[in-house]
């Protein structure tokens, strides 16, 4: 069964797209055009009644939240491909610890930044100076833990690649490139060999080369 | 080993609490009060590097983020208590994607709510009442999306009560009392009914009499 996975455009796509190609399962992409306004037919809510991306469809089981998307097929194809979960039920723990920071510590900042810096202006709306400058103090302060956390460990959940890694490359990848705000992740020693190491892998390079981004 | 548990007046250790009753999980709450700036302390740092409640401590073991927290204790005690996680693995995938819906959608623009109207006054802050006719929108369009999903199913992620519906608990219940705005339960018939069958389970009533509110 090949699974279906739709927006890969979009950087939450790329999350679940990644997670894929490490575990080794064979997935088709929908592309789903959000400026078009293709996130809010009728068809597509029946999918994602939230009209966000994205949303997967395995079969006649349809699942969405991109991060309750790569647990499900981590923990599914347990033995398959890189083991992104930890081998214990205590590092698994961590893992869900820092996939938890990724999303309401790393992502919301990083998130604003994007929408008000890229989205904006191809919307027609302003960029607020005073909240991109609030963005950008709040993800420094997130960094300096990371900062710390990575002095003594290799990843966040432990000495293994995992999903709570894995998690930070899409939005990550906007501070290297459409941001151009790479020295908040170069003024950091141990955050930036984190990074060279974790967006040197070959499948999240190949996602990069596959899907070109939506802005 | 009890495990301790730090901040119980607040509502995400709530969720974390209501968790170990379901569980049947010993523990012991340490009171932070955040206030007083005893978030913010060196030792608590040293638990807990962003500042914020709630914390646990199992033996050497130190985890945070509630939601982490639940699923880490879930799933370790998956044969104890009442089972949380679903009973096959498309069952959790649907947990974890409403536990995600539950962070992304619902809780946002609740404690958005919360802050401007509840803790803002207490800190000598004017609510702005633009924002909070915002959130109260927003509110809105996600509950109508909770009332068709519980119109077909009678818990959110199947038919089993699971970490997806009690996650809910802590803030849903600002709605009902501090923040007075029950009508957005009660205004939809499946949400209401929903809401009566988990808060009124015998964990929920005996962590809310235990830990009053901070506010």
């Amino acid at each position: 069964m090949v699974v279906k996975v739709y927006g890969p455009a979009y950087a939450s796509t790329k999350r679940v797209i990644t997670c894929f190609v490490e575990k080794e399962i064979q997935y088709e992409v929908v592309d789903v055009n959000v400026f078009k306004g293709q996130n809010t037919t009728p068809e597509y809510l029946q999918l994602q009644p939230f009209g966000v991306l994205p949303v997967i469809q395995d079969g006649d089981y349809t699942l969405y939240e991109s991060r309750a998307i790569i647990r499900y097929y981590a923990e599914k194809y347990k033995s398959q491909g890189t083991e992104l979960l930890g081998t214990t039920m205590e590092e698994r723990g961590l893992v869900e610890q820092w996939l938890e920071v990724e999303a309401h510590n790393f992502q919301p900042p990083l998130y604003d930044l994007v929408v008000q810096v890229l989205f904006g202006p191809k919307l027609g709306v302003v960029p607020d100076q005073k909240r991109i400058k609030e963005d950008e103090e709040k993800l420094a302060c997130v960094l300096d833990v990371y900062e710390q956390r990575l002095s003594t460990s290799k990843y966040l959940a432990g000495d293994s690649f995992s999903l709570a890694d894995l998690s930070h490359l899409p939005f990550g990848q906007f501070l290297m490139t459409g941001l151009g705000k790479e020295y908040m992740i170069r003024d950091r020693k141990h955050v930036s060999a984190w990074w060279d190491d974790i967006s040197n892998r070959p499948s999240w390079k190949k996602v990069l080369q596959l899907y070109p981004p939506a802005v």
